[in-house]
């Protein structure tokens, strides 16, 4: 099934560079132009979607998760 | 209150380009190297913070926030 | 863009029976084969999707987000 | 304590058919008629709500947790 | 329908003090014995448990959601 | 670097009481006013920010992540 676009406004284009494996979750660590930016998804997850180090990926999240802190 | 540092992995530094405010929460739109991270907060902690556009601010999210989307 | 597939395990194709758009958020409620599916996103998300009743979209979830209730 | 009503409007019922337990989260699968949905919880509570295969479950989220795709 | 128990850990018995009501979210303020603790939820859920000021309620989070800051 | 203030209202100052430690991810048990508060986070960022038992630390949570049940 192929997806033409989603609601998610903050995407991050990059390439997985490390994946450290958890018996039911995993991070997963992607190289963006923004720096690393890190996720934990199910290790099942990580199985179907046949990720790997190397893998070009966008990490996604949406706007209710994301906090502000005031410097 | 001074906080030394958060958990949170995912941390975006950038100064607000836009506020657009609802009765309830406001939608916060950072510019950062990144392009822009865009945050719903409550309307309260926006004025709490004092934010306005030009604020420097920290977006901010948690890894078990992030999705993993394949290319 | 297109996307191959994402991590996301929850997903749950149906028609958009309603928007209830508000000046930051909106409420999307899906008809699915399950019931209705109800979703919070920006209302600039709605726009930019061109979303409205009738269209076919994924309502979709992260498992960590998933909660359990015993009966 | 029994609880009469939850805000989450996203409600699945079903029965668990299958638990991954790792140390610190499980990963829990519920048969729905609207198919598998899947959550992580702690190990904690899937023990104090004796949570075993079989166990007849609601799934649930709420609506700002749940993101949109088109088609 | 009732709920035995729900798997979340975090849960905080209160009264609620202020609801401030938008046309998707409403911001409910509720009284408990660690302090004012901030829940927003669907306008249609508040309608739909009749919540009002004074309203006895539990406000619950998933530890998954819970951020740690070292002072 | 050092954070002025953040934008979550809900934050619960306390003491770690206990670490269960997974492969990617930890529990960490928050002894509070409020009763223990249940958070978890990358076992990474347990180790960036030294956590073990005794540290003080604020346990914080976004508004939209609350949920509310009436009893």
């Amino acid at each position: 099934m192929s997806i033409k676009s989603i609601n998610v406004r903050n995407q991050f284009r990059g390439t997985i560079k490390e994946i450290i494996e958890g018996p039911v979750l995993s991070e997963i660590d992607v190289s963006t132009p923004a720096g690393i930016v890190t996720s934990v998804i199910t290790t099942r997850s990580v199985k179907e979607l046949e990720l790997k180090p190397g893998s070009e990926v966008i990490a996604f999240v949406k706007s209710t998760e994301v906090s502000i802190a005031k410097l």
